[in-house]
């Protein structure tokens, strides 16, 4: 079949809207037509080139939702006309690291998706002859796209596209690393490193959890509004404080976050963050991805009083168990993913949703089929 | 009273055998007959100046067991008669250390403690006049010394002070590692950096809670043997294997450790240790202490493919709660002590005590009175 899709020819140029070439879904993969997409900062940068395993030419885009439309053989847990969001962190239920119940960083088919590739290591998309890369097993700026069963997440039919597609990369992202990786729970004091996408959705990850004191530290003052109505107590602006960050966060939770997490990736900021944790308990959480080579430092003596120094890959959740849930908790009402769209705008526009997003004029742009 | 102690005047001095003064204990305080204590790390650490919270002079030692002789007013968890273990982190039950049922590190005297002294401010023991700082709290290198009540474990009578004074630092250190602050269950796999004193500990800890593998890695190939009958399965030695460390054990472990310890206190074997763990669970955790301003570094990458580095004081265990637990484990044969005392001495003789463990003859050695 032809589907319309923003293609990305090679790095460090524009997507193009070309009608490309799409195989239909071979056994254990799935058809899905995409309603909507987010525009993350993931794809920016593959795009840019400076990702070392980017491929071109490829179908970015992996924060996507959409509908069913046929399934291949030996397909069970999904049939034409189910609402899906894409999962580039997919759930076999099978493997190792799925029956380890420690980890949501299923390995079934890590390695064609690495290269850009379905599971039986060929692509379903080409231009004019020529294949074309699939991206993180999604390529959800596509308006259809075919991806293997475990990597979709059936949802509420009732959930609109438009919204919940956020829920395939940020929100869970954010809010699952409160829920599924930290662990926060009720009266805990959390201090948020960053308050872009993923921050807002740190904060009302531990408003959902019960979280007591909620501080937001950014650089940024116009980012405080929005992080208050999102759950944040406390604003701190490191340039506006005397002395030391660290000091002043210690002070200002009475001893030190019992959970921190970055949201930026800066090792700096994640130093910081494990710093100004609490003695004896308190665990830093790192959500953001540091530039290449780049590290983090400590003394031990952090980790010897106690504190934990983790990380969390989407979120710590679980694709078809947990984002079906997420999904569930926006339409109760219970998180909020509206004020975070800010830009809604056809295919034909993506390359401004990017440019918003290098802009820092945007928390989330959505494109619609 | 008169009790004789082995005293440090000052650092880098031999330690001095007198007849020092002790005053009875006050409300809350109980005074001990020290009949046994293990000469540790931390004691000649303190005793060579290099440690900048040393206070001299000082009677040193923090690894002790004795019978208690008299209380003071209050006091009603231990009374004469009983046998008790000094606890250099003592338990309160009462601070929000305690009461958080995440750490141990209990705070309730540690400003005292830290200025060698009893919690109302003043020291109980003097010679010719001149006041002798307490250490850690126990100053348990005399025959006779004086602690907060929440500072002693009471034991089974029973257990043989000359072997289970080691559970009051090196075995509670190792073994609690496993059981307190990493918790590892049956059948994970383990890598054991250092076969030191702590190091073998951590090793019969693995072994007691049922670890599958059981990964020793030292430079020193007479440490393999005492290692092996602690519960080691497979002996790595850095310098006898061809290419990268971290990918050797990877390998041998099939992806990565579950659990690893960093028994030594270098901070290159600390980032090894981490990143031998396995993505998506692995847990490294420090017990080793490293040099002043001595730092550790990884890439976020670690910690964001799940990877999660920690530390650990004391094993992570409750003084009164754990340590008569882990008596109660030596005297049920479920754990190992007496192959770990290598020596054992009169007081007299406490300096060879040093000597011995400076030139690595010497597990541990035991001073008893």
């Amino acid at each position: 079949m032809k589907t319309r899709a923003a293609v990305a020819m090679e790095a460090g140029k524009p997507l193009v809207i070309e009608e490309v070439d799409l195989d239909g879904p071979k056994a254990g993969e799935v058809l899905v037509e995409i309603k909507a997409t987010g525009v993350c900062h993931t794809d920016a940068f593959t795009l840019s080139g400076a990702d070392p395993e980017g491929l071109f030419p490829t179908i970015l885009g992996h924060e996507g939702a959409g509908v069913v439309l046929e399934v291949g053989a030996g397909v069970t847990s999904v049939q034409p006309g189910d609402h899906v969001i894409p999962l580039y962190t997919p759930e076999c239920r099978q493997c190792e690291y799925c029956l380890s119940g420690k980890t949501n960083l299923c390995q079934a088919i890590r390695a064609t998706q690495g290269k850009g590739l379905m599971p039986d290591g060929t692509s379903r998309f080409s231009l004019n002859g020529r294949m074309l890369h699939h991206y993180m097993g999604c390529s959800t700026f596509a308006n259809h796209t075919v991806l293997p069963e475990i990597s979709l997440a059936k949802i509420d039919p009732d959930a609109p596209f438009d919204k919940v597609c956020y829920v395939g990369c940020g929100v869970t992202t954010g809010v699952g690393a409160v829920l599924y990786t930290a662990h926060v729970e009720p009266g805990a004091n959390v201090v948020v490193f960053g308050l872009g996408g993923i921050g807002l959705n740190v904060i009302q990850g531990a408003r959902m959890v019960g979280a007591d004191m909620i501080v937001g530290v950014d650089i940024n003052p116009a980012r405080r509004e929005m992080a208050a109505r999102f759950g944040m107590t406390h604003f701190v602006n490191p340039n506006e404080i005397d002395g030391d960050l660290v000091a002043h966060l210690v002070e200002l939770t009475g001893g030190g976050a019992d959970y921190s997490f970055e949201c930026i990736g800066n090792v700096n900021v994640m130093r910081a963050a494990l710093e100004c944790c609490h003695k004896g308990w308190g665990v830093s959480t790192i959500i953001g991805v540091a530039g290449a080579g780049q590290e983090i430092s400590t003394r031990p003596f952090q980790l010897v009083t106690g504190r934990k120094w983790q990380g969390t890959a989407f979120g710590g959740a679980r694709g078809r168990t947990d984002v079906p849930k997420i999904v569930d908790w926006y339409m109760k009402g219970r998180i909020e993913i509206d004020p975070l769209i800010t830009h809604v705008m056809p295919l034909e526009r993506i390359n401004d949703a990017f440019d918003l997003m290098h802009e820092g004029k945007s928390i989330r742009s959505v494109i619609t089929f």
